[in-house]
């Protein structure tokens, strides 16, 4: 069967011809319909990100999948059931963090995440995957299905920050969005429809006209153009934020958030920057964080439960929202349009077949 | 009546002459016992935090109290009643705030605190304070009363920074204090008997032989000499820890904090440094919060919850830690002695009356 696998030295996507997966006891076979496109990807492609599987001259990309079950071996699922697949897989032998449900929380060494470190993707004809991984999707829902993962990582981040808010009274009305990539936007709706954030505002660095910043103003949402109002001068010429949600990897934002928070507001960190050196008024951020009863929370990845949540916050987003978002679905002769990231890209996502209700 | 203050422009504390107060409707007349010493009074005198009240040329000081109700009023109280007093007060006309019970979360200009912001403290023969901000003690801890008030602040800094890992199943056994002065010392012994952690370390940058010292070990903690083994080596030298209690007002450490902790763990800032720039590898930490899911939360003052447990921790902890942790009280005659710090002082009070059982 085909698949999209980035080799060992290669710089970019490419197909390579690879065994159909059989299916081990506890396992489903999926056709995978679609595989959406991210940031992580561009990172693993670009070597700055998760490593091949052990012994394997290809990774196989990919982690934004959504499929039909083909053959549902012993699981819980029936052949024709529309699934999405969690990342993160046990590396070997279980742990204890697989074993209650959160491999999410698992330290580094104690995971495999598919398409990223150590275990191939879901882009390919086919996938197998152990059932419990497995979260069932409305057949409705299967064309934008590959959204699913996105959405549960900001469901994972959103619940975290909740979270740290949780031994005082919150009710958070503001919130400000980092980054108006495709997870900036997702967060964005959810934030709006599925967390009731009153008013919400998205930081980038682009020009009008600019398709996310439609979607930003569609959504209700107010465009916060950085280079004219950076992220600590956000609170003052806009209003201090009860949530800051960093989607952009640019480690100033990070310290940056402190400044733009709220007294009791709280700043969920998600991306994933690299080393960088650079002065900060640390005793400034110390101290606000103090007086103001400030909190930063780092989230990655998700799990079951919250790709549960996903799966219901998809139903809710609207649909405009989705057909603005996904600005392209390439089949395999064209994959690579899936991987170009310009300035009228926002989600993308490679096809390979099509859904067809039986 | 006496009461100890600092004036206007004043660099040390002094004995004024002050009127008793009259309990207003809904107060209690309190006869004071004893007011600790901590490192804010320290900082209001020099006047580095803090500020006097609308129109008063002196600040009486102190905000740690313990005393005895003189005069109940119509509040819940009786007379002989041993109570410790909160701190915060509202500026005027409540709010939303003290509404609540929490006035913890207030944000600046929403309260006073009482020997600190805008409202005389509590070191004087007598003070007055509504019923609802009057915490009952048990009479055989009337002579450390005075350690409530810190240790209520460790309190709810232990319960944000749990709260802040309440999304997941956390099971915390590792914990470093920084800072081996008053509140570090009672933090460590809270975490030890209250919040059951298994190991537990104390940093400071102090030589042996030193109190300190002794009580971290006695306590069955573990020292870790700052100069030899800083803040970002802790995790290699030691163990990464689950918790990460700062309680130095040392900027560089809630920087620090972060490469200090294990994955999924969380790191409380109490400290109120003064602004300072460094230079930090923001990327470096930025990254390691997102993919180890750490924390850190910020975290002022208390209220009547934390307050009442720590009543509750007062009760359990040892005899001979009390004894060794309050190095001196003094009587107004030599009040100047209880503002000393040095190496040989942990923990003093000044004391305006001695406590007799009715």
């Amino acid at each position: 069967m085909n698949a999209i696998a980035v080799e060992r030295g290669g710089e970019r996507p490419v197909v390579v011809d690879t065994a159909r997966p059989t299916p081990a006891p506890g396992e489903a076979l999926v056709r995978t319909l679609r595989v959406g496109v991210d940031g992580t990807d561009q990172e693993v492609i670009a070597g700055g990100h998760g490593g091949f599987p052990a012994d394997a001259d290809h990774l196989i990309l990919g982690h934004e999948a959504v499929g039909v079950v083909e053959d549902a071996g012993d699981t819980r699922f029936s052949p024709g059931d529309v699934v999405v697949p969690t990342v993160r897989r046990p590396p070997g032998e279980s742990n204890e963090y697989f074993d209650r449900g959160e491999p999410d929380m698992a330290p580094s060494g104690e995971y495999y995440e598919r398409g990223i470190e150590g275990a191939h993707g879901f882009m390919s004809e086919y996938f197998t995957s152990p059932g419990e991984y497995l979260v069932s999707l409305p057949r409705e829902l299967a064309d934008v299905g590959f959204l699913v993962e996105p959405l549960s990582v900001a469901e994972k981040a959103i619940e975290l920050a909740a979270a740290a808010r949780s031994s005082f009274d919150w009710a958070p009305e503001s919130a400000l969005v980092l980054g108006n990539g495709s997870l900036g936007l997702l967060t964005l709706a959810l934030l709006r429809d599925r967390h009731d954030y009153e008013r919400l505002y998205c930081l980038g660095r682009r020009d009008r006209p600019d398709p996310t910043i439609d979607i930003i103003e569609e959504l209700g949402a107010t465009y916060v153009d950085s280079r004219e109002t950076p992220v600590e001068a956000v609170a003052d010429a806009h209003e201090p934020m009860d949530l800051v949600y960093e989607a952009t990897g640019y480690a100033k934002h990070a310290f940056a958030t402190v400044e733009a928070l709220a007294p009791n507001g709280v700043g969920a960190l998600l991306g994933v920057p690299e080393p960088w050196e650079f002065e900060i008024d640390g005793g400034r951020l110390h101290r606000e964080m103090v007086l103001e009863n400030k909190a930063l929370v780092g989230s990655v990845n998700s799990n079951v439960r919250h790709f549960e949540a996903a799966v219901e916050a998809l139903g809710t987003l609207p649909e405009w929202f989705c057909d603005a978002l996904v600005t392209g679905v390439y089949g395999l002769g064209d994959f690579e349009s899936a991987f170009v990231d310009d300035d009228t890209t926002i989600k993308t996502a490679v096809q390979f077949s099509a859904y067809e209700e039986r």
